[in-house]
């Protein structure tokens, strides 16, 4: 624990924020930090959720525990729904309170003695779940931990790394699209990424919990698009920005039954001991709710929705910082928009835009040492409330 | 995960129920195995649950992320109402979505490298987060691990270890009420256990899930009755076995402000910091209906009311048990019935009765090798039910 010496980027940036209400009572702080969803739940979703928990006042509606790996009807919903003819089944989806507890559970899994990689930069809970199961060393200056593969993401590189100079490690996390970056890695590349995992006995670690924000039909929305996928990844994702589940809380694991270890024994066996023994399954009442997103046409359409309104939120971000003549990423296939600030500290830029415009935006260095000199801005806010934030920046970065 | 050999405890005894099923199509099977609650939630609960739900398709009554930690109003409402006059605030309480996750995190926190204690037998959840974390060497024919500290607790010892022949560890779990021997530490007892860790430097991790159940004011229905504990003991407890919550999932863990590592630092701060990382705060739903069931003295009421109708069947079991002339322990102060078979196997008892009774139970070396030789028998289900199992089991074991 000593080593996590920095806070967690997300509380430290509010209680930064905490302190600038407390400076400036009365400005009108705007966030487009954390990626918080503010967007209402379509009505559908949330009465299935209410009139499940009247019934648990009934004798016929109540139920006690679920299957720890979530109830089956969801869990088919999913497999039928987000993964149609990737051969992804039921028994290979284990439903969870949320990828970011996923992922401490799959590192529970790994332990101590595991290497790892993860694109630089990105989410930092690969890292920092890292860092508390003891599989790394200390960190250095720019704040790179001892042990840990960092996979330059920029776009220098079209935001994937040169797979031929990265060393071999037991697991990889590739989120895509990525956060911070919004980049979608591309059906090759994604192709490329299988491909070295295979040849190095890996397991890939794949977070898509923002594939409801890719556009069009070219870029992969699952790592199980591509042929082979299922022998080597795992994929963790989420009700949260897909459906505006952060409050309620629900997300799932994908481990294939084709996933082995070296010597021929399941992964899903032992990751199914560790949900069972760590976990009780997430609450029935979001599960229900999970279901009412996917088992109508009418839910999927009032989810699309939804996610349509944050996706004119990230063109509105766009348009502003390209206007301003700076380099901008991301948006087309994710809810970040991603902008560069040569020369300049992300926490500066952070700092001086709160300061001047009381704009809250994420200092890319947070997401780790290749993020430095860019901040992330988010989509999730109300129109009105970008629009004006747009108009503040324009303003003072003009 | 290699040495984890043995299925977790309730799947296994689930897959035996399916296949006694499979064998007995018409039987019809009653469980007073794992402890799943079965009473419906009183409808001042559920229906503070659904009304939030709705509010959730509003801009009003819309919340994204709340904080990791949990809603305030019900940390303090935990506080206040089960911890009066013990010096708890609502910062010491974190909200989880239940306890055995919990059980995980502090797992977690306390890293591979720590020595534990458990009673035993006790549940298994400490054990086994133990073992994944890497704590443990290999089992033994027994099934004790290597490295843990075995705690015997009996009737032949009150179901309390003689701490003068016990070595110091790290961490020591203790569980009281006890799930499964159902007995609840006296005032006594927790004073030596908090003095023993006081004078060893541990910490004591009191699980007190089952507090509820406690008849009478004589018996701590916490460890933080106990002066001095709060500097030695992080409580755990849950809403699923208090407001039959475990499908909706809550629970909370203090660690108060007083407990602190040898070099002074709080364990408080490196907990919060697993808690941010690892999880993401229990549902919001989940948390409005914990509110629910202690704000109002009619909302603990009715909580009460549900818990008073687990404790009647618990009294049938005892008397049933006790005039069949079993040695019968528990029952008193938990929802749980701990009967001896002497010479007998536990999984052998449990079969014969599944097989002859169609009843379920708990093999009691499931919880431990002190567990060997009794069962556990929960009072979890209808009365009529229970009724119904105990006449089972008076013509099958008269």
């Amino acid at each position: 624990m000593e080593k996590l010496r920095n806070g967690y980027l997300f509380p430290e940036i509010s209680m930064r924020r905490e302190a600038h209400q407390k400076k400036y009572p009365d400005a009108k702080v705007i966030s487009l930090g954390i990626g918080d969803t503010t967007e209402p739940i379509p009505s559908i979703i949330t009465s299935a959720m209410a009139e499940y928990s009247l019934a648990l006042s009934t004798p016929e509606g109540y139920q006690g525990y679920g299957p720890e790996k979530g109830q089956k009807s969801l869990r088919k919903a999913i497999a039928e729904k987000i993964y149609p003819n990737m051969g992804i089944t039921d028994t290979d989806v284990f439903i969870s309170d949320g990828a970011q507890c996923d992922i401490a559970r799959l590192q529970m899994l790994f332990g101590r003695d595991v290497t790892i990689a993860v694109q630089d930069p990105t989410f930092p809970g690969y890292v920092d779940t890292g860092v508390i199961m003891g599989q790394t060393g200390a960190p250095d200056e720019s704040g790179r931990y001892a042990g840990i593969e960092y996979m330059r993401c920029a776009p220098e590189n079209a935001f994937f790394p040169d797979l031929a100079t990265v060393p071999r490690t037991d697991v990889i996390f590739f989120c895509s699209p990525n956060n911070p970056t919004g980049h979608a890695a591309s059906r090759d590349q994604l192709r490329q990424l299988v491909d070295f995992a295979r040849g190095n006995g890996s397991i890939v670690v794949f977070d898509s919990a923002y594939s409801s924000y890719v556009s069009g039909d070219q870029l992969p929305r699952s790592i199980y698009e591509i042929p082979g996928a299922r022998e080597v990844a795992i994929e963790i994702s989420s009700f949260s920005k897909f459906a505006g589940f952060t409050g309620v809380r629900l997300g799932w694991a994908v481990v294939p039954d084709e996933l082995l270890y070296a010597d021929g024994t399941s992964v899903a066996r032992d990751f199914d001991r560790v949900v069972c023994t760590t976990f009780n399954g997430a609450s029935s009442v979001a599960q229900v709710g999970g279901l009412a997103c996917l088992e109508t046409e009418e839910g999927r359409e009032a989810v699309r929705r939804v996610v349509g309104k944050y996706k004119e939120n990230t063109r509105v971000l766009v348009d502003t910082f390209t206007a301003l003549g700076k380099e901008v990423y991301g948006g087309d296939d994710s809810p970040y928009v991603w902008v560069r600030f040569p020369g300049q500290r992300s926490w500066d830029v952070f700092g001086e835009i709160l300061e001047k415009t009381h704009v809250i935006t994420v200092p890319g260095s947070g997401f780790g040492p290749g993020g430095e000199g860019f901040i992330r801005v988010s989509a999730f806010n109300s129109k009105e409330k970008v629009v004006e934030a747009c108009a503040r920046l324009t303003s003072f970065l003009a």
